[in-house]
């Protein structure tokens, strides 16, 4: 048999009616109880693409079911519980049961992933976790397999459905308490925002990104990330003057040898495809040189959009269209990226001062591509924007510039991201 | 051994080194021959993650090669010869030998996809043909695989890169000779370049995906569309002043439980998320109840992106992922669908001739939504959007419309896409 199913692997008949597909469950909140529904609404049609039909064999609550039952029973585990324990030690002792596994929890996978993977491959066990990332935007699978055939140079988006919804009330005239408190009323935002406007989210997020597009660790801790609550509505109005858009933009991408993934805002120029992006959407572009780059946008997910993605998960182990994770790669992490950047600088009124913050950055190397002096008087404010230039040297030129007493406030740094496609 | 795989279907062991996975190429032109060094490219890279490694084993061109051999050698054929025979005739030995299929042929595939399909399925053969369908845009793989969780309710979108470029350039001002000129010294038309701006093109392309979507059988014939060559600067000088985009939008979806799948041009309210898809790409929104929608945006394809598409097939069938096609579902096809329009009439400017075209108007049910008098007298004319109306309904009010001698040219009609997620 190994032969024959070397020449021709997983070679499969025709879909034809068979003993059901066995999907043990933990977990039952808002998305563990979508996903029963939607799997008992879709087992038909599944049934009729695939040949097995998927059943519901046993779910695990705080108060109701046993793991162990579950587990013998189950021909693959789905984790909805989220946070780190239990669900780590389910998620480990059914891997080394030797069954497929499935997951949604971003915050298990960024911080403990290489552990699983690394078990999964042991016990030749797919690792399946499309809900993690991105909402309903299909990135993982992309990712994995259509793009098996390209190297991955670049991956960048916006990966938190919340703080997009927040910037884009602030670019139309909202205050960020506004924003956010209208955020919260609508679902969008938990009473407790932090993780989301922190940037910590989307930093979990594209830790996973990375090791799915770059094959090497990155845990959540590598990820730099800056996120939100410091946007002025100064920054918000300079955006619409220039018709620019400002958004929290997750990169992870191949730079001078290494690997640097980073959470941030960042101004686009207008025709970049990001951003055109509104509201509590997600969108991630994939950039390769084979296939030049690819944009995938849809809402962050709710309940039922996270279900459906939980729901093409199982039925890619189903198929037979998963594969254990692969060995790690290595690259180093490279924390110093040269970007552009926007500055802005709240300055005392006088001759000369410009003179000397001009003399400050270029004797750290940082070129202006464009300055504005706004205002007048007692409002006066120095806005510019650099060319690309390592975070430390700007870093550094700001830390000189503070010793100086025309500051009237802390400067404010903000990334731009040139046009690409012109 | 059944018993076994059926409870746990093609579980794959961690990756190893096995036998070269052998592939035969019928074709080698430019996708072909792009291929091909694609191939060799991301060899290692494929075995790494599938512990197999894919081998060109032979390849056909007019001159060289012989098909028969070919065929025994390999484990899967790719099928980038073109046109209907003899790729036809060489898609169909290999299915019934028993060999998976990788083909981009989208004439082929919308002319004669029943066939194909109902072959690969009687003889539990893979055929994947992500490359035929929105340049490097992953759109068939979504819809099978992530979406399989969910019921589709429409696909619409920019399938042809040829004519976007050119409704982009027409937007900025250029003629549309001066902007077809400018695709073709690019490389982005064809010399003859009919099958794009007829439409076509993008009809092929959607019969495609309206089979894969919804499972019913739709023949290129089935769709009707309509291209761009009959657009006037005038068109584009109303979108422009009202900030709407202009775009060729081919469209799959359930209507009044059946399916119409159509391309047509189209005015998009601004904020549309394919509104802002410019120049030479692709983009496919995908809607259905559990995802709300996904949308998806590419360059449409030159040689090395359509390889990059037809090696993520490789290596999709490769890995097990892909399944033959399941058997057709049969949904009517609805031709006549409702549209808001947008109406131009070149009218003689006289009094008591917008009274007779609002009467005639509404006497078919055409109600109107705005009604704008441009020019005067000689250059007199009313351009008016309606409310949704059945185009047959619309047809009969225009044809009414040619027996009075008030009209000094041809009406047109363009379709308009009202905004949907505000």
């Amino acid at each position: 048999m190994p032969s024959r199913e070397q020449s021709r692997p997983a070679a499969p008949g025709p879909p034809r009616s068979a003993a059901p597909f066995k999907v043990g469950l933990l977990g039952f909140g808002t998305v563990g109880s979508a996903f029963a529904t939607l799997l008992e609404e879709r087992a038909g049609e599944i049934e009729r693409f695939n040949g097995r039909r998927p059943l519901l064999s046993g779910v695990l609550t705080r108060t109701r079911g046993n793991f162990d039952q579950i587990l013998s029973e189950a021909d693959l585990l789905v984790e909805l519980i989220g946070g780190i324990e239990p669900a780590r030690e389910y998620l480990l002792r059914a891997i080394r049961a030797g069954k497929d596994v499935v997951s949604a929890n971003k915050q298990l996978l960024s911080q403990h992933g290489e552990e699983l993977f690394e078990t999964a491959r042991e016990h030749g066990v797919r690792l399946r976790f499309e809900a993690a990332v991105a909402g309903v935007v299909p990135v993982v699978r992309v990712l994995e397999e259509s793009l098996s055939a390209t190297p991955i140079e670049r991956i960048h988006g916006i990966v938190n459905g919340t703080t997009n919804f927040i910037l884009t009330e602030m670019a139309q005239g909202s205050s960020y308490a506004e924003a956010l408190a209208d955020a919260q009323r609508r679902g969008y935002a938990e009473g407790d925002p932090s993780d989301d406007v922190s940037g910590r989210d989307a930093a979990a997020k594209m830790a996973i990104l990375a090791r799915l597009a770059f094959g090497s660790p990155v845990h959540l801790d590598d990820v730099r990330y800056e996120g939100i609550e410091h946007l002025h509505a100064d920054d918000l109005q300079y955006a619409r003057e220039l018709g620019l858009g400002l958004k929290l933009i997750g990169t992870a991408e191949r730079r001078d040898g290494g690997l640097s993934v980073r959470v941030h805002p960042a101004f686009l120029y207008a025709g970049h495809p990001l951003a055109s992006v509104g509201g509590p959407f997600n969108a991630v572009t994939v950039e390769s040189e084979a296939i030049t780059e690819i944009t995938m946008s849809g809402p962050g997910a709710g309940g039922r959009q996270t279900a459906s993605a939980v729901l093409g998960d199982v039925v890619s182990v189903m198929t037979g269209g998963a594969r254990p994770p692969a060995p790690p790669l290595a690259l180093p992490l490279i924390e110093d990226v040269a970007n552009a950047f926007y500055l802005h600088l709240d300055v005392v009124d006088r001759p000369g001062v410009l003179a000397t913050v001009m003399q400050v950055l270029g004797e750290q190397g940082v070129s202006i591509k464009s300055v504005v002096q706004r205002g007048m008087g007692e409002n006066a404010r120095l806005v510019m924007v650099t060319h690309p230039i390592l975070e430390s040297s700007l870093r550094v030129a700001i830390e000189r510039l503070g010793g100086f007493d025309f500051l009237r406030s802390t400067p404010r740094t903000i990334r731009v991201i040139e046009e690409e496609f012109t």
